[in-house]
């Protein structure tokens, strides 16, 4: 056995992280640093994998760890099972990352019924070393053998209930304890047919097998597979126990460097005087503050704050202490970096920057991009109790609490007699849009990000929850149903379309908070990234927020959007409804002009930088109205003219909108008419929208704003659907510059979104003068996962059970959709080097994602405004990690 | 110029197609062989292609044209523009391919006034010569100069007006024709502007020029477009006339080595007597047999029959030859294979193999394997006079006619009063099977080739026609609209499976024709194939089908058809509602005996071969009732219900049924809860179809037939989803081969559908023991194309404009598709060298699809039954072409 599995606090460093643990290697680095910590030892985490492979492993070591003991009872002058002064150790586990299912801890352990009189003896003290008996033998039962905790407490409450009904453990007498200990010992013999072990090696190797066995425990494996942590082991410390509980000159407590809500850098803890730390824990006392310890333990507090410094500076960043002081003596027992807010992550690490601590690279590192959108919009105390009904897909970000409403109309009602409602909808068409705007947010039980609801409420910057399949809504009967309850019109619910939870009653929802730091965080990434940042926009307040965020371009202006709003709506049908071409361009004449106000706008705010507008892409049924719905209107009348109702006018009129609607009903909407197919059988559609963009451009630069129009060509598969396409658009953007006699550069370009564009990027790029990956769409062909469904479906299930590890619609695919696209950029660059790639899928503003597109060579990422602090961010991190020229 | 422009019919041959086109290569060839035909010159395609670049062109070759011109002079022995023996000639067109659009035949070029009275001189036959200047005249101003062609007929008709009402040509007396002549001459130039030209050689360049220009004409570019013909060029061929319309002893005529209609090895062809060509096509007069002429013209018979024989022997190929002959001289004007019917087609092929004509090889090569599937089934004859409505997809071939039924239950109401019907419906669901049971075919508007009533008719070998879009339904009236007409239940259409058309009324239909020589073929072919042909099925009628067309095994048996049987859906629903998996397992407790029967009968049929079962692959909600049509049934009954009817209990029913149909409803089906997801969801699922698999296996290898069975995992797109479902499965299967004490050789593989398992091959071949490329689905998802939708929606427009070249659905896209299945091939066998591969989508029945396979390296295809003959010689001619170990 030359592997060296048993280490001396002394022997290690925190550099060994993947033997001792993430607790061990905290330690040992303390003992380095000379930091006051009760000594002890670590048996590694290659000690556990062996131990899984061989279960007589640990008989093997044992020689190991019985040198480690005796050098232990040398370091603090006393020996385990003394029969006068007898060392305790806690038994703890420490994996190199934190998980769940982990053993808890065991204190006292060593402690029998023979030098339990020593301890009362030695500290004089019969009360607490019978009350540390008594704790050791509940937590051993329980952590090590099993015992139900319950068991237990049983006992310790009906023996508290002989005190009063309001009895509390220090209540508790000698006799009491006694009492306890005697039942305590009978229970354990019950459950686990022998008497509780009186002999402290026994319980030391039981509880270390028992640590060692935790770390397979179907939690911790679950966790594992989940968090896609690698199988490290886990590593036992076993350490000299302190007591805080020892009188008024001991106490426990905790403390951060700095504070970890809002990042001030203040020492800030609690603690309890006579207390062990699992009593500041259960919250059965109330701790006294930090600030409190300078006066009435001035010297202690002196220590620790210097020792708090020490470690701040040791490690470079905000630590979280426990720490025990025994008899006036102070102890650390660990130290770690501390979890905090994201406005305290943002704080520290720019100021431990200013500091000098960190460089501005490690400080861009520090700050968990993912979490700076919580910065911008309300969300629900997390912390705060609530009724959580179910989670949907965060669709669009922000909280907010409502009435519940289910019809449009209603919601408009009750809005205009000053009522704040919540839409509930199954799914949202474009005829809901009233409601919508009535509306403080919307809930949907189909759809997801990408969804009519979605787009819609982001675009109004309202919060939206889409995809709540659990949600059974009857909209006849004006209720939902949910866990199992119901919620009738007018009840009170709360989203929070950034964390997807829906929630009963007004739940107590926090402010944004932005600082200073969060804009001088920002401007560093800027000044590192190589990756441009775009928005997702086609609204103007959507792009005023784009600009604010810091958006350099336009990626993906959605012109659909524009034909959905209400007052449109009317026109837009008139265009699907003509019998002939004449017919539609009449249509799209009345059309194009609010589509040229629309770009003018968005030309405007985005002066100087390139706007990047999708031709219309969904497919048009999208402006009708629902298949379902119409079948059954028309059913209804046909039913009430038959009963002799006088409703025929009414149903002649459906029934014409039915045959219209049907005749555009597709089993597949996502991969029908559709993209540039609509464009292709209906030219004069593009052609309108192609003229409202080039007359937009061409009128503004005459007024001398600097326009750099894009024209994105979707839902290319084949480059002799894109040729015709591009050939008849361009000759109309010719057409209209050279009438106008300005100057204006532009590009024809495409998504990249059917697997084939990708496969034939070489094809499609001689044509294309630029290339935008639409992974929202490419994902779902590529994985054939149709998102409205799987997300509210399959993906839970599939992320629950480890088969996915990250839901690919949030997070892309790298192996599958990554590899598409890394082909289409080789392919693509073959055949035209200075193409310009982006991409505009939900992806755009996911960390991973951003630093993928980093790697690849993409020229910029496009996200929603919101996400555009994510992905400055992110691309600067990706810059650091992996930089390219 | 050193290029040759122009050659000599006796410069030429037959290999020098691209050059002279395909009319003068064979003219050349022919005087090669010494061939009695009237002698002439070709100028190249070449030419035709220099004259698009430069129109000058024609002048510059003008010395070559006039050195051919006096060659030709001295062959013919007469002078062009010679007022005593004028030549004259004939001006076709000739492309190396040929195409419609292109400029016919201008005959008798080179008459003028003047040399006219030389002609009737020459002759002594006035009628005959002024009808050929008419007719010149008539042709030069229509093919020439673009003279509306009824512009002359109105001429013509008022002159024969003044005869009859029933006047004939023949009737013209001189006078006419005299009248004739000189009012075509006023219409032309009332309509070009200047006189007609009296100049021969005038007439010739306008009418190369013309030639050329045709191969530019919008009708040429399109059918090169779509029929992607490469832009070769046409040639001109400037030849001697003769006349069989000289008198008694001139006539003219066609004729065929064999018979087009059997194959028999019999001279065939017709003739009339003093006449032109042009007056057979006209059919004015009836001609006569060519065995007539053995009795009329025997000399001549024989003559003409030994150069048919020449010929014959010569191409290696039935020929379809035109002839004239001219005052008892025969000439032989073209020569050409001949097209003819597919089982001519096979007949020829073998019988010219036995002869030794050509080789086992090149009769393979000579059969055109896409029609051989029209030998097996009833059709409509093309040949009939018939209105057709509409064109659908050919979904399940054979055509039948019948009365119109809309609703299931009508269906076997006429059935049982002994009428025949066909099915009508917007789609079918499994709720439709007893209708579909009824009924002699089935038309619907929606789905494709792998909707519900294809897949189902294609199993009870009945007609289809699918995705017919045009059609517009209306069940509750009874009635649907197309093409400005309507029709009733009760009326009568024939559909035609194979070719997708909808006829009115009852149209006349062929019967299938299966000889001798089409075993033959296909045993030669199966001799020579390394490609393994498998079929799809998995219906006992089907799979007997499968065996007598020679399948090697069942490439896939989908097990959801066997849920669809009317007498099981009630179970099947039984557990798609169920609450718990207990409850779940107990529906399945009920399905299995009869899976496991069915699998027995396939077994036992396909013993001694691989048999290949797909797991339960649709998604749930197919089972269940339609979700519009549940939806709009509770609207209905509780509309009722408030008008105070009694239908409160079978609205509770129905709202039950409509919460889970709501809860399993998708958007886009085709990607949602379906293949493996579903027995990673329900695993029970799939454990009791292996169950039954195996139960069945082990059951008939006791009973001594020999089994193999192959388990296919659907829709696998991460190696995370196929592990844990075939680890699972395997266990099932070893346990009951295990208690069952015999051996079975089974594998557990894979369809590779999705882009994403193609992409990441060499993961999924870890687990997979076979692939077989599904690619249905893989197209739909590689190219975003819905089949249900795009089928009929803008597939048939992307054809029409050239988009596409072929239907994705019907023909491998060899480009994309094909490109993740040659990665998917090269990365699985990177991982497992041996790994079988196959395909069993639509496209396993698709010669160039074959090819395709043939050439990446696939163990087999797969195919329906009835395509498995297709396949066969498919296989058969890529290895003669691409030869493979």
């Amino acid at each position: 056995m030359a592997e060296k599995y048993v280490y001396m606090f002394s022997e290690g460093s925190k550099e060994l992280k993947n033997t001792l643990g993430g607790k061990g290697a905290n330690l040992a680095e303390m003992t380095k640093l000379k930091i006051p910590i009760p000594q002890g030892f670590t048996i590694t985490c290659q000690a556990c994998l062996e131990f899984f492979k061989n279960p007589k492993f640990l008989e093997e070591i044992t020689p190991k760890v019985e040198a480690a003991l005796k050098n232990l009872e040398k370091l603090a002058g006393k020996k385990f099972n003394d029969n006068e002064d007898p060392l305790l150790v806690s038994v703890r586990s420490g994996a190199p990352m934190s998980m769940p299912g982990m053993m808890d801890t065991v204190l006292n352990l060593g402690l029998t019924e023979k030098n339990l009189e020593a301890l009362v003896k030695k500290t004089g003290n019969e009360r607490f070393a019978l009350d540390a008996y008594r704790r050791f033998i509940q937590m051993f039962g329980d952590v090590v053998m099993g015992i139900d905790h319950d068991d237990f407490e049983h006992i310790l409450q009906e023996v508290k209930s002989k005190i009063g009904s309001n009895a509390k453990d220090t209540d508790l007498t000698i006799p009491h304890l006694r009492e306890i200990i005697q039942k305590y010992k009978i229970l354990y013999k019950e459950k686990i047919g022998e008497d509780f072990p009186d002999n402290p090696k026994e319980q030391l190797y039981k509880s270390i097998r028992a640590v060692f066995d935790s770390w397979n425990s179907p939690r911790a494996v679950y966790y594992r597979k989940f968090n896609r942590i690698p199988n490290f082991g886990t590593a036992v410390n076993i350490q000299q126990m302190v007591f805080g509980n020892m009188g008024n000159t001991s106490l426990t407590g905790v403390a951060f460097t700095r504070d970890p809500a809002t990042g001030e850098k203040q020492f800030m803890g609690e603690y309890l005087t006579n207390a062990q730390g699992e009593d500041v824990v259960a919250g059965i006392r109330t701790p006294k503050k930090l600030s409190d310890m300078e006066e009435e333990f001035p010297a202690t507090y002196t220590e620790l704050t210097t020792l708090m410094e020490k470690l701040e500076n040791h490690y470079k960043d905000m630590q979280d202490i426990e720490f025990t002081v025994q008899e006036g003596n102070l102890y650390l027992l660990q130290t770690r970096n501390g979890k905090r807010t994201p406005v305290a992550m943002v704080k520290i690490a720019i100021d431990m920057m200013k500091e000098e601590l960190i460089t501005k690279e490690e400080a861009i590192l520090r700050v968990d991009a993912d979490k700076l959108t919580g910065l911008l919009f309300k969300r629900i105390d997390e912390k705060s109790t609530y009724e959580l009904l179910t989670k949907g897909i965060n669709a669009s970000p922000g909280a907010v609490s409502g009435q519940i409403v289910f019809e449009p109309e209603d919601a408009e009602t009750w809005s205009n007699q000053g009522k704040k409602v919540i839409l509930v909808r199954p799914e949202t068409k474009p005829d809901d849009i009233h409601g919508l705007m009535a509306s403080e947010g919307v809930l949907t039980v189909h759809g997801g990000k990408t969804s009519h609801a979605a787009v819609v409420a982001r675009g109004m910057g309202k919060p939206a929850v889409c995809g709540a399949s659990d949600l059974f809504i009857d909209v006849k009967k004006k209720l939902f149903r949910v866990n199992n309850q119901v919620f009738k019109e007018g009840d009170v619910i709360t989203i929070d379309g950034s964390t997807g939870l829906v929630v009963k009653g007004a739940a107590p929802l926090l402010e944004p908070e932005i600082s200073g730091e969060f804009d001088e965080l920002l401007a560093m990434a800027d000044e590192i990234r190589k990756l441009g940042v775009y928005a997702n926009s086609e609204t103007i307040p959507d792009t005023k927020n784009a600009i604010k965020f810091g958006a350099e371009g336009i990626g993906l202006a959605r012109t659909e959007h524009m034909f959905m709003a209400p007052e449109r709506l009317p026109v837009v049908r008139e265009m699907i409804i003509a019998k002939s071409t004449d017919e539609r361009k009449k249509a799209l004449e009345k059309i194009k002009p609010m589509q040229k106000e629309d770009f003018k706008g968005i030309f405007r705010i985005m002066a100087g930088k390139p706007v990047i507008i999708r031709l219309l892409d969904p497919p048009l049924h999208e402006f009708l109205p629902d298949y379902t719905s119409i079948t059954t209107e028309v059913s209804l009348l046909r039913y009430r003219v038959k009963n002799g109702e006088d409703v025929k006018a009414e149903l002649e009129e459906k029934e014409k909108m039915l045959e219209l609607v049907s005749g555009l009903h597709e089993s597949n909407p996502m991969l029908g008419l559709r993209g540039c197919r609509l464009g292709l059988k209906w030219p004069e559609i593009n052609d309108m929208q192609v003229e409202a963009i080039f007359e937009a451009a061409v009128e503004l630069k005459k007024e001398g704003v600097e326009v750099y129009p894009e024209v994105m060509i979707p839902l290319i598969g084949f480059i002799s659907e894109l040729k015709p396409v591009k050939e008849g658009l361009k000759k109309i953007a010719d057409r209209i510059i050279r009438e106008s006699g300005v100057e204006l550069h532009y590009m024809f370009g495409t998504m990249i979104e059917i697997p084939r564009a990708a496969l034939t990027a070489d094809e499609i790029a001689q044509e294309a003068e630029f290339f935008s990956f639409g992974t929202n769409d490419l994902t779902q062909m590529t994985l054939g996962f149709s998102r409205d469904d799987a997300e509210g479906k399959f993906i839970p299930f599939y992320l629950e059970k480890g088969i996915l590890e990250e839901n690919p619609f949030a997070s892309l695919d790298q192996i599958g959709v990554g590899k598409l696209m890394k082909m289409g950029v080789k392919e693509g660059r073959n055949t035209r080097p200075d193409l310009e790639i982006g991409i505009c899928g939900e992806h755009g503003g996911d960390p991973a994602s951003v630093e993928f597109c980093h790697k690849i060579g993409l020229n910029y990422v496009s996200c929603s405004p919101f996400r555009i602090p994510v992905a400055r961010l992110s691309a600067a991190q990706a810059q650091i990690l992996f930089p390219r020229e």
